[in-house]
């Protein structure tokens, strides 16, 4: 596959954007991500969404988008992969330059979550579970993950405390991130005595739901402007997976089977191994995903995960840093927006920018996007040029 | 870009599959492409869909699909363009393949209309419009579509009945293809007596929605195995393009400038023009989209399009055959599968097994897939090898 380059990024902050509208917010992430490009438009725009057929009876969102942003008449659409909407969509538009069809493309992920009362968005988002066999049931996506999680502490024998490094970590990382969605640094008295949400999840085990928008420039790496502005990214490795939806269909249901595919597969497109990673944004929708995705991604032993965070291994000065930014539980996961802001936060790690949690020396960078209970998998490398 | 072929199509029939879930549906055209190609499986499968979200309540289409049809693991998404999700599907496919990235690829379209109530469907097909300008003051698709033909029949002083051709060419057609939705023989009576909708659409002007779902497998050119079965199509255009969701942006409302845009390129892609072309499936979602789309395409010069209809020439012997198997309006129109079924459609005329309509000696063929009131469109020409 051709070469491509990350040349801009741009973000909203996550919150509750009651004064945007989805191309207003959409907007803000793709100007930025232009004037960081120094490029006044490209080519085509792909959009990375879930919900605004259900919360905002909008689709033909990739239209709507490049019409507001300056792109009448341009090549638009949205792609869907539930939560990984963001890194589908950008896994598309690297096809679509890979192709030579497209010479330069904007990928934007979008997701207004606020607006709409919480119970209608909790039934949004159980369209991600499969509707025939899970949904049916009255299994929310927070039960479902309870239920993963109530397995792994029985199989593997850890307590509900041995996760709270996760959450401390994600919040203080939060902390110096002006775009994340919580400001409010954790303790492990705070963990443990949040309020319960499906046993054993609670509150700080969960990520916070949110309004965002963010977006990224792609174009061929092999033709490069001489730019003034900021420092290009390479893409090394790009992979999608798939299991299936129902968690109860799955041999194994504490192994993210796709995410093992689709972080070998890119680990394999980029030469590179679990020990060359400098840093790891993946999808820490619940705590107890984080310690599934370390595992399947070759930092920890099967059952493992959490010895990661007891270790102090995962903050910005550990072995393998991750939710540097805050992560889906505190910079917020408005969830097809989430794989675009991940790109953008690991690629402002590798260009140093990335004030107050920056990871020394970073080269390196992956993210890892989850669309439902770990159904479909989308991994990422990106490298300094 | 890398030249693509089309090994395999399959398609079920149009109809009310109550008796179907979504992937159940999926499955059947799936299997049928398979079998059709002489092929085991595929290396990934897109997804084109408008309405899981809001009908079935069930997202992330793409890997639910993959699962059901023996693809677990392989990567998988779903792609929405409104009414042209199954196009932008397809464009997504060959540009998956194209890049390298992807070796075989399996698009299908897939959408279930029927199972909820009228009104239901209704305003989920409404978010193909502007939500924010066009949906908030009631406006429906049809109601778009009668105020586009109004002043088109004003403007260029056209009277009701000289738009019947097109609905009993795609009806007459119809009878013959034994996946269409409709088997209904139609005169001018009919079609004039025919209950109004919105004035001056009445229910023949319109299209029959559905449930249905059409696919096709997709691989490099330059590889084809030896086979003993069907005869591979070559995909020499692809082109996609855009224009405001709402009419009242547009300069001109009368002029689907997203046609005129991806049209140019396919043909230009390929080499070819519009004298060229000797089937062309167009998107009568209503007869004045017919019209409009002969104008853009080149076939008719503007405000001129029903004179082909009158004079005969959109038969399946005449000048530009169009909806040679029913089109949407008698075939069906099942939103997200519909420009998959075009794609299945063109490469029967191009096989030569398009029986009772076949267009005699037919070596190129186009399709254009429409999302919203002529806002994303595309474009793909196909060709024998």
């Amino acid at each position: 596959m051709r070469k491509i380059a990350i040349l801009g990024i741009g973000q909203t902050p996550v919150s509750e954007h009651w004064d945007y509208s989805l191309r207003e917010l959409a907007g803000e992430a793709v100007f930025a991500a232009l004037e960081d490009a120094q490029r006044p438009t490209a080519e085509a725009l792909y959009v990375g969404n879930m919900l605004s057929g259900q919360l905002q009876k909008q689709e033909q969102l990739g239209t709507l988008i490049a019409d507001w942003v300056g792109m009448r008449g341009q090549e638009a659409m949205k792609i869907e992969a539930a939560c990984g909407s963001g890194a589908a969509a950008f896994r598309m538009g690297l096809m679509a330059v890979a192709s030579g069809e497209i010479d330069s493309a904007l990928v934007v992920g979008i997701e207004k979550m606020t607006d709409s009362l919480p119970n209608i968005t909790t039934a949004a988002l159980a369209t991600a579970a499969d509707a025939d066999w899970e949904a049916i049931c009255g299994l929310s996506f927070v039960g479902l993950n309870a239920l993963i999680m109530q397995r792994y502490m029985h199989e593997y024998g850890w307590q509900h405390a041995d996760f709270a490094p996760f959450s401390i970590n994600a919040h203080n990382n939060a902390l110096h991130n002006p775009n994340a969605r919580l400001h409010i640094a954790l303790t492990p008295e705070k963990y443990l005595g949040a309020q319960m949400v499906a046993s054993p999840i609670n509150l700080m085990d969960a990520s916070a739901i949110g309004d965002g928008a963010a977006a990224v420039l792609i174009a061929p790496a092999e033709r490069l402007p001489t730019q003034n502005g900021a420092i290009p990214i390479l893409v090394v490795g790009s992979a999608a997976a798939t299991d299936t939806l129902a968690v109860h269909d799955r041999k194994d249901p504490l192994w993210l089977s796709a995410a093992e595919i689709s972080v070998k597969r890119a680990y394999a497109q980029a030469g590179l191994g679990p020990k060359d990673i400098d840093v790891f944004e993946l999808h820490d929708a619940f705590s107890i995903m984080s310690a599934l995705s370390l595992e399947a991604s070759g930092f920890a032993a099967r059952g493992q995960g959490p010895r990661l965070g007891l270790d102090e291994e995962i903050h910005p000065h550990g072995r393998i840093p991750i939710t540097t930014r805050g992560g889906l539980k505190a910079r917020g996961h408005p969830v097809g927006a989430t794989g675009i802001y991940q790109i953008v936060e690991v690629v402002e790690q590798l260009r140093g920018i990335a004030t107050g949690t920056q990871v020394e020396g970073a080269k390196i960078g992956m993210t890892q996007n989850i669309g439902g209970s770990g159904a479909t998998i989308f991994t990422h490398i990106l490298k300094t040029m």
